[in-house]
């Protein structure tokens, strides 16, 4: 781990100081005196911000660095799962590249940590995590990559799924992935039956995508409510994009919201533009733990995406009507400390004793940091300088 | 006007070949022969595509290039109007200066057109208008401007507006302005009256701000559907946002949609992103003349947007679920050819015989140039190159 006295930076969007780092964690922020021998960096006033984190995103979908993707295919949610699943390698995306490149990007970009959902399928078995988990080994000490297996393709209709998830969370994947236990399988009984199982199996916890929207939605996350509260799941269960919670009935969705802190579930938001998104500021009155990603970035379902969550931040924040600089403020938030809360990372944030994972935003004040389109100036991981202005120093490959 | 020859490109995405430009038109595609005498440029095999346009935008609001605008207040509509009409000479919002950098902004990222609302109010007189009419002499040459007068503050209840509205089209106004009958002001019956006395007077279009949702913007357009018939206005009527096509009931939308495709009323959209926003698939497959805008830019109501209609392009094709290379190319042709229908702009589009105004776009193809963010490489505006790489020729004040 490394050493670095970095000067004249503003900690938080606070008053100008130094930060000193000792063997990757921060042992002082204030004044500090010059230290022989130690490396020094200006951080030319910058605003330091806790490292930022993806906590939902794909690394082994993106076309992230291939030639263009052309893409005039139907907009139906089964046939973009099949087109993946049957076209990704003759197509060239080798899951271990992709996510280099993906993951690159996103530390370039100021992120320290990554939740990555990978697919996993009766079609490539665990081969697309073994390319992701060589890509987390070759990028360890520039950013920590956490593996959700993700049964993109439905768990109940394709026989084997089930021990392929099972092998997965035996072979270096931290939490297990579930879809749309109605829309997909046909069989939420089915489905979350399993993922119970399986979670408390291997002692993981779940993260689930729920694309169902309205009272399907809520259907499906009641019966989640039920199972989380019988297996004693509180505090171990996740749901991503949850579009039901931007129902029109914001009276039934604000109870969906209450059951959801009650029983400690996390919710991850990718603000997608087009859907119906939760309220993040509902979710954070009522203390739950959320975070945001990028979810899939140029890939074969969609064009748009980059991998950067100040990105996202800025498209959470347009399409959840954010305007006042305290709603700004936790929209950055929202892409470091909420994903941090829900990935339960310990020693995380900018503060004596934390570890020196770090970015540095460019802003007069947080608020304005989150709006202004700059790259980071500077990245910081472990103590160690991993990138400068937007380039990271692994290269992309 | 000026001479050029572009050296390879594409225009319009199809096969690389020269532009020949010939006193500030285009006058030959294809290969062309040495021209000796005449300026040379090379394109880099960049795609061309016609000047973009931001047919919907307020030159006189934006904090552009000031210091940072905390705002943590009310998030009212009312209140957000009384704020700018109160504070902004306070603020320093000089409307020649902060225009001007509004402008450049545009220009520097490939526009070649503005349609500007300009607030008229009883508080400014026509001071407003008098800044951005003299950005619109200064950046004669880089950049055209067409201003709408624009009553921010409401018609009918703040006596000595109309008169305003009156000496505002007398003075350089080419269209007039208007904004929620209903919401604003209270009395549809009433603004709509003035609204269409005043553009039958003076022989202008009208351009109303139609923020009103659901059924009561769905009225409102009803009303003007009916005073549009009966003054025949056909062809000279727009609506700014039109919320109201954005509802839920489709088939309600569908009919509204219908009648103003008959009546010939453009509509422009910001693809506003915590909005309902009209289906811009849906209004071109009904032949409704639509363009589209950044509207207002980091100004005193949000902190949101750039002078760039590349990204308004990426906003409004997220928001409306654009997926396809083809709805891409779409969102490029609202950014472009969609405001030349609204402003009914002549010898538009990269053609023999048109006006030699377009920008040079990154990418492999058209659809890609949409979501690669990166700058234009060269804006040429009238033959004359007046941007590179995001940068014009005349400085930001
Ligand atoms: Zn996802
Ligand atoms: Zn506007």
């Amino acid at each position: 781990m490394h050493d670095l006295h970095l000067k004249n930076v503003r900690p938080l969007g606070e008053a100008n100081c130094d930060i000193l780092i000792k063997n990757g964690v921060i042992v002082e922020i204030g004044k500090v005196a010059d230290q022989p021998g130690m490396p020094v960096e200006d951080g030319g006033n910058a605003i330091v911000w806790p490292g930022l984190i993806d906590a939902h995103t794909h690394l082994d979908k993106t076309t992230w660095g291939m030639g263009w993707h052309e893409n005039n295919r139907e907009a139906v949610l089964r046939s973009r799962i099949d087109f993946e699943r049957e076209n990704r390698i003759a197509l060239g995306m080798d899951p271990h590249i992709q996510s280099m490149r993906h993951a690159i990007g996103l530390a370039a970009n100021g992120a320290s940590h990554i939740r990555s959902h990978v697919d996993i399928d009766t079609t490539h078995g665990l081969s697309l995590v073994e390319g992701v988990e060589r890509t987390r080994e070759a990028l360890k000490g520039i950013i920590d990559i956490e593996l959700v297996a993700f049964p993109q393709s439905g768990v109940m209709g394709r026989p084997g799924t089930v021990e392929l998830l099972d092998a997965a969370l035996a072979n270096g994947c931290e939490v297990l992935g579930g879809i749309d236990p109605c829309g997909i399988d046909r069989d939420p009984k089915g489905q979350l039956g399993v993922l119970f199982d399986l979670a408390l199996k291997h002692g993981v916890d779940v993260d689930i995508h729920l694309h169902e929207v309205g009272d399907l939605g809520a259907f499906t996350m009641e019966l989640i409510f039920e199972r989380v509260r019988a297996n004693g799941m509180q505090g171990r269960f996740g749901i991503s994009h949850a579009f039901a919670l931007g129902m029109s009935d914001t009276v039934r969705a604000g109870k969906l919201i209450d059951e959801i802190a009650e029983l400690d579930i996390a919710i991850l938001t990718t603000g997608a533009p087009s859907a119906t998104v939760p309220s993040v500021k509902r979710l954070r009155e009522a203390g739950v733990r959320t975070g945001a990603g990028c979810d899939g970035i140029r890939d074969t379902w969609g064009p748009w995406g980059q991998p950067d969550m100040m990105d996202r931040a800025r498209i959470i924040g347009m399409k959840t009507a954010v305007r006042s600089d305290i709603d700004l403020r936790h929209m950055l938030e929202l892409v470091s400390q909420g994903g941090a809360d829900v990935m339960r990372l310990e020693n995380y944030g900018v503060k004596v004793g934390a570890k020196a994972d770090f970015t540095l935003l460019v802003g007069e004040t947080v608020a304005h940091s989150v709006v202004e389109i700059a790259p980071r100036p500077m990245v910081v991981k472990g103590g160690r300088v991993i990138a400068r202005n937007g380039t990271c120093i692994v290269d992309m490959p």
